[in-house]
């Protein structure tokens, strides 16, 4: 039995004029691969009635689903509906949909919020057309059928686009009778990718049941691993074990955990509270712990020690210090580290300092240089290590906070080891 | 005269699979559209020789100039070439070309490799084609007529694909006389993309000219303006000009402007130091703000008051004012940012507390209440407002932080109005 094919249209000048990326067709490929169809293309077009609709008809021909993305607004710029309706019912006067209707006007009473006259045209749908209602936003998707082909038209906004697929599309779309698949990701950080698969060895040969994969975003590298078949669900849990086994400390996680979210669980369990001193991440890494619901009952708060002066004065590093070694030293890490968990009582405290660019480098200490200290109140001492991390600005600034986030985890749990960007 | 139409093909098994996210095509966009072409459409197609055949001849069909990339390696999935023989040669023998075949063995030779056998396939090339040196890699690129169409094929690689685009297709391919075009963003924060919409009135009328149209990204609603023919530089920048002051003041800035960027900008032309207290944010307006390389001379750094402690210990709220109206309050939110100025001595302070869920509500608190003060140390005084930001836990964060950097930038600039998510 081959797959049924599945084409991906998305719709938006702001899209084929390349002013924004599109990331919806990757999300929906992974998503319909999952479910056991086979993605065959993907196109984009313009907010062009005349393109929107002969796409539409082309994919529809071609496939056995089409789902489209964007287009669907309530603004002149928004023509998926009309051109869906050129497709299907021949541009013939559209309905308005009286379930689409009291999902406007409930979305805009829910938020004390006038409707515009504008977004009334949302409650419009071709005649051959159902609606998917979108519990998030005010656009409704459309679902209808060209030919043999079944097309379901969705929004653009990813956080609108997503639960609709999920809970609309891919239900309706799933073959009968495709294998069953489980998968589970294992979160790595701190190591390369290629030196993660020589960690992984004979575990990623092309071919093996379950497979093992991986792929690289944020600096996180993921481990994939992927069972089909008969008792996927706990071949691939096992599968996942032995992967972390194999690539240990450098696993942080599995599925949405975070290197966030697994410090503060090794903090919870220890019954550790948690601070920062931030000079050039400056609030990331305490953007990145309160991002976890539930961070307060470990984590305190902390300091943005951008000036010298918030440094000397918040955290008592001495300015005899910053004179000596620069804020960006061993030394002042580990006193801006030690006075945070003096000033607040904490457990452990993570303290950053850097050089993070485009300016600011020394001899010696050129952009992407990171002293990062981890201080350990039980213990009444701290550790620093000096980085460098490569990239532009956001990412040295990213990757430095993500590799606090692991060398305090590695201290809370006894464990080291290398960190790819380390230069001592 | 109408700009020439350009298409752009993807190639590669990982792209419609969803393993790869595809950049290129963005990339490609952005360039096509800056020498003054149209470019109307992306398609994404699998590693198959027909397939990629079947695009190639359709996208020449409808477009006067087509950039492929990807599917020009060594190996048995790489089909472009022979893709692009069957459309061209109709599949007839290819020849090997002296260029290539030198530029290959130079490669090889400069890295002091061998070279395997199967590369020798890159030096091939179809009859009625040529070859496009590649300085940064293996796989040279292809440039043929299809019709009255030109075709580029190039590799994947976007540090081998971009340097071949730029020596090679991009001034091949600049129209002569070709209208310029020339665009302008513009971001604004605060309102809707339909209000928005309602504000810029007939602007948004399609077939006018500039053109202007919205997009939303992060909360952020950018309007996009665009200018053809003569003197387009000029006619954009005024219309973007006339966008702007009817939005105000909504509009923050322009092309790679931030709300932090601009805030940093009205606080350096009035020469204001600037600290944050966060608490539900836990970090992230300092993230912001510190993500603009020189943010150094304006922003001090801060405080992340995420327990009620710190909240007293470090910026002075009073015990009792928290017990009497909770951490979620304009009084604990005042509290904060006349404590943060007074700590600092700093000239202006932002100050965030509320309750980014999913748990926390309590009665006439639902989870989404947030509290922002700015605190202007010159005039002696701050103001808190209150907003309820619909949408799950990141979403809450992000724009209870890009909320308040447009409440402070308004503070200084002494404008104001409603923000869409206030609730008084």
């Amino acid at each position: 039995m081959t797959a049924p094919r599945a084409a991906i249209l998305s719709v938006g000048d702001e899209l084929v004029l390349g002013t924004t990326l599109d990331t919806n067709s990757r999300t929906l490929s992974l998503a319909l691969r999952d479910i056991g169809l086979d993605v065959v293309e993907h196109r984009t077009v313009a907010d062009d009635r005349g393109a929107i609709a002969a796409a539409l008809r082309d994919l529809a021909a071609r496939s056995a689903v089409v789902v489209s993305t964007g287009g669907l607004g309530p603004t002149d710029d928004d023509l998926t509906r009309d051109a869906l309706n050129d497709v299907i019912d021949g541009g013939a006067a559209q309905v308005e949909d009286p379930v689409a209707r009291a999902d406007l006007e409930a979305w805009f009473a829910g938020r004390g919020r006038a409707m515009a006259a504008i977004n009334l045209r949302q409650a419009l749908r071709p005649r051959s057309a159902r609606i998917v209602r979108n519990p998030g936003g005010t656009a409704p998707g459309l679902a209808a059928t060209v030919g043999a082909c079944r097309v379901f038209c969705l929004p653009g906004p990813p956080r609108e686009m997503i639960p609709m697929l999920e809970s609309d599309v891919l239900p309706a779309v799933r073959p009968a009778g495709a294998p069953a698949i489980a998968k589970r990701t294992v979160g790595t950080f701190g190591i390369g990718e290629s030196a993660l698969a020589e960690m992984l060895g004979t575990r990623m040969a092309r071919g093996r049941e379950p497979a093992v994969g991986t792929t690289a975003s944020g600096s996180v590298v993921s481990v994939q691993v992927v069972a089909r078949g008969a008792d996927a669900a706990r071949r691939v849990a096992a599968e996942a074990a032995e992967c972390r086994a194999a690539v240990r400390p450098y696993d942080f996680g599995e599925e949405d955990d975070t290197l966030a979210s697994a410090l503060l669980a090794e903090c919870r369990a220890r019954g550790r509270t948690l601070v920062v001193a931030e000079s050039c991440t400056g609030g990331l890494v305490g953007g990145m712990l309160t991002a976890v619901a539930g961070s307060s009952d470990v984590f305190a708060g902390g300091w943005i020690t951008y000036s010298n002066e918030m440094k000397s004065r918040e955290v008592g590093v001495d300015a005899a210090l910053l004179a000596a070694h620069g804020a960006v030293s061993a030394e002042v890490a580990l006193a801006m580290a030690a006075g945070a968990c003096r000033a607040s009582g904490a457990g452990v405290s993570i303290a950053i300092t850097g050089i993070a660019g485009p300016g600011g480098a020394v001899p010696g200490k050129p952009v992407g240089t990171v002293w990062i200290a981890v201080h350990d109140a039980a213990a009444g001492g701290g550790r620093a290590r000096r980085f460098e991390f490569p990239g532009p600005r956001d990412i040295i600034r990213d990757r430095a906070a993500k590799t606090a986030l692991q060398l305090a985890r590695w201290m809370l749990r006894g464990e080291d080891a290398s960190i790819i960007w380390e230069r001592a």
